[in-house]
């Protein structure tokens, strides 16, 4: 069920909007280096810095004696193809249907320093996948992952097996509408969940930067923690919606806002009942827990992917 | 995967609101005889008409040459545990917490005609699986079912695997909330998208029955069209959330609402792009068809799970 694949060492890069953040993970899947640059703006200058990461792991893996990783997986926002086509990703930097595989490869072999596997994948299915190897949900055949970053994301572990859909497309959780006469979202729908429950979201009902309210609960600012309790009932709503869905045993909430996770994530754990209705009474409500891995979750689960290829 | 049971016959009920609809499939999985009575009023009632229908369709089979079928499948709207127990069916009779298989099992000894496999099943989880295995969505591996009736109900093949979820209660598909600001549902949530999309949110945008307007339209009346169009935006809504989450390969729309189905099939393709935002764009849209086996999904995948267990 959990199969940690085990064979060999790999290299995982988690691209997000602002870090490229990359680790090598032993034959037996821990992490041992670790190397991350700022994320620059522009398509070819991202590729670079994908370059420059997974050459540095390289080296650092070679010189702790772990020879040449020959597997290197990537995550990143937006839809991607099992081939490696980046279709779309609104919150990073703009650009559609890039065959990203293709011209890394045209890279690594440029600087004679190809890898046998290049696997790209959303990020948040990555993270699902790396909280269910070894995070919060372990082992757990019913789970479902949800990012709160920028916007939201997520992926799903179902029956034991990473939910992919058709496409590679599945879990695209942010864009379900909960008001559909809410704001415009850059989807071009309306009302989507992240607009309420995301990094933006919070910002918006806060009226100051997501950060600084959540870093100023952690440390007791009653103001702070209630303007998160109202943010813990727009997460809620839509974690609501994944219950009745997946009907999951544990939600993982990972990402960014759910950095520190307390006190968010025990608001949103008081108030998923509250907004399930009935259903509440009827059906057991899954564990609430923030992620295990904290922020390396997308670079340890896209390592991992990279060796199931 | 497309795994159809055909060891032996079997006996598949689909207890609704209005009737108690039977089918036997004959070893290959085909039907070779039904029977049908109205669901009446009462607990003890319903279970005397399974009990009723379940005796008839064995006395059919009999006379068929079927021997004596030892397998009975019953679906049935509301929560399921998977060991038989109906926790919640709001629609249904007001029952909640009735362990079924107990209660059947009991009356079949005591007419001292057992089965040996009693599995009860929600009816939409039970109508995915009979699309699955023979319907609109035979060998479909991402495919959700949507079942539109009183209210909406569902269940989905992921990686050609049915999904129950931790409890058996994945799917219940109509509780997705699309907009929070909305009517109070049954449920006890807001803007359940069954309030506008299922037959009573039809009846309460047409201001008369359902029914009345699938058939005027279906038979060229425009008024009629003009109102399945409306309702059409209503249904992609969450149908586009559905696109989101699980990224199918089809969509199988079954249950009262959708039979006839056209012209209100057609209807909600032409709007499912409109409301999937630049998603429609990146993403390939799912086929969007009328349920394959009418209004016999249900018990037919009742009658093929029960040979599963």
């Amino acid at each position: 069920m959990t199969q940690l694949p085990s064979s060999a060492a790999s290299i995982g890069i988690d691209l997000g909007g602002t870090k490229c953040a990359g680790v090598v993970l032993d034959p037996s899947g821990a992490v041992v280096a670790r190397h991350r640059v700022p994320t620059p703006n522009g398509g070819d200058a991202i590729i670079a810095a994908i370059v420059a990461t997974a050459t540095g792991l390289r080296n650092q893996a070679h010189a702790l004696g772990l020879g040449d990783i020959d597997h290197l997986g990537i995550g990143m926002p937006g839809l991607v193809t099992p081939n490696g086509n980046l279709r779309f990703a609104p919150h990073l930097f703009g650009v559609t249907e890039v065959p990203l595989t293709e011209m890394l490869r045209a890279q690594f072999d440029a600087a004679k320093s190809p890898f046998s596997v290049v696997n790209i994948e959303n990020d948040n299915t990555a993270a699902a996948w790396a909280e269910f190897t070894s995070g919060a949900g372990k082992g757990v055949d019913d789970m479902v992952y949800v990012g709160f970053g920028t916007g939201i994301g997520g992926a799903a572990v179902v029956g034991g097996k990473l939910q992919r859909g058709r496409n590679g497309f599945a879990g695209e959780l942010g864009h379900m509408v909960v008001d559909r006469n809410g704001d415009p979202c850059v989807c071009g729908r309306n009302g989507c969940w992240e607009l309420y429950a995301s990094g933006r979201g919070l910002a918006k009902l806060a009226g100051r930067p997501g950060p600084e309210i959540t870093a100023a609960a952690h440390v007791g600012d009653e103001d702070a923690a209630e303007i998160l309790r109202a943010f813990a009932r727009n997460v809620a709503l839509g974690l609501a919606d994944l219950v009745a869905i997946y009907d999951p045993e544990v939600l993982v909430l990972g990402g960014g806002v759910m950095s520190p996770p307390e006190p968010l994530v025990g608001f949103i754990r008081t108030a998923l009942p509250l907004t399930m209705g009935l259903g509440a009474f009827h059906r057991p409500i899954p564990n609430v827990v923030g992620a295990g891995l904290g922020g390396e979750g997308g670079a340890i689960g896209a390592a991992r992917l990279a060796l199931l290829i």
